[in-house]
């Protein structure tokens, strides 16, 4: 199985970077941004290209949702298999007359920072149970975790992973925020932030929940109102707190 | 110096944990609930009792912000030093006519978790060089992370910690009801919420975020807002998007 990857962003890298550890050879990275091709290319020996798609029977598309058409138009060959790796696309959004998949891997990317493939989740939907297995068997390589997804459920792993990855680290940028005012550094938080994290692993979220609103504190939930210093941090933390007192129907 | 501890909580439980790992003595767990204080009591060969309090140098009042006042009450030793370990009350809460003093430590204690003592953040405000000086020693044979903080300081410590921990266990909690609703396992999320908490070991947060509301995705932001089905969830969303964008100015 020839394998091509289209894209050279953080998604790109890891999976060349997971594929290579696996002894999966990539016939070639595709894509606009010479500067990352080359650097991938050098650092995991793949060869790259800005103009001239090499021929394979899988296509991955790793770019942003927005490009994620555009550039599977570029794939002209039908006897192949093409899939992207948005978990907020239907597969259907490819454009061309191959066979069209989705290979979605439920984690958070960044080039500096080493991950243990074997325990993201990759979602995988097709059209054909042949096509199915072969997505399967690649997965299956680099993760012990590789489910089927439908898009109607994929859109809600999406969503569920914005909740619980991007809004939470929001909530890290504006607690800074908050220290940052204060002169306090926000490396004495860290412990607290991952024993946060590390309690849900072994405890349902709902009956991990501590602070001044579950407990129903005025006083303090008075008293942050009088600290706070931002209306941002005034409209995050009157709906969470409101939030929390509609969960536990206080 | 002879140390008393007043409640039998998760903090009571984690600083004679803390304490009994390092052979300081406890004189005595003192309390109201017989049967938390007789569990830490054979779990720490600490004596406890429910009526009568011993005679100590440092008592720590380990119970919740509402009882604090009501507790301290019970110490009529005027020679001696007590101290809260609340992170939203003064020190003036406590009334007798001994030294008062605060010993925050930074964390999220559950009875069932064992945590690393060495690195939770121990915040201390005393009105004399001598008393600070006894409750560093004390807490800096626990923990390496040691410091003095004002109630004006430790108030910021605890809304920063309420957006960062609460707040954050809260968005798992909402998360979990979206994944639930779909028959998702949430197990499927950890390594997401590891890695994302991971990240901002290294990373600024402002500079780690990633999802939809960045981008500015209202393809994505539209899809979502039709996929949820919770009033909650709805004003959650909402909100933290737009604080997203408001901190970008996108």
């Amino acid at each position: 199985m020839k394998i091509v990857i289209l894209g050279s962003g953080n998604v790109a890298y890891h999976l060349c970077k997971a594929f290579s550890q696996k002894n999966i050879a990539v016939e070639q990275i595709f894509g606009r941004n010479e500067k990352d091709l080359s650097q991938i290319s050098s650092e995991f020996q793949i060869p790259y290209s800005t103009t001239s798609l090499a021929d394979a029977d899988i296509y991955l598309i790793c770019v942003s949702d927005d490009s994620v058409a555009e550039i599977s138009k570029l794939i002209k060959k039908e006897n192949c298999l093409v899939a992207h790796t948005s978990g907020s696309l239907p597969k259907e959004i490819l454009s061309g007359n191959y066979r069209k998949a989705s290979f979605y891997p439920l984690q958070t990317f960044s080039k500096e920072k080493n991950l243990m493939y074997s325990e993201i989740p990759f979602f995988i939907e097709t059209n054909q149970n042949e096509d199915e297995k072969t997505l399967f068997d690649l997965a299956e390589k680099v993760s012990q975790k590789v489910m089927r997804s439908s898009y109607e459920k994929r859109k809600y792993i999406h969503l569920t992973a914005v909740f619980a990855c991007n809004f939470v680290n929001h909530l890290y940028a504006r607690a800074k925020e908050i220290s940052d005012h204060e002169g306090i550094p926000f490396d004495y938080f860290i412990p607290l932030i991952k024993e946060t994290t590390e309690k849900i692993e072994h405890l349902d979220p709902k009956l991990a929940q501590t602070g001044p609103a579950i407990r129903n504190d005025e006083r303090v939930l008075k008293l942050h109102e009088e600290l706070i210093f931002n209306e941002e941090h005034r409209k995050i933390y009157k709906t969470l707190n409101e939030s929390i007192k509609k969960m536990y129907e206080l």
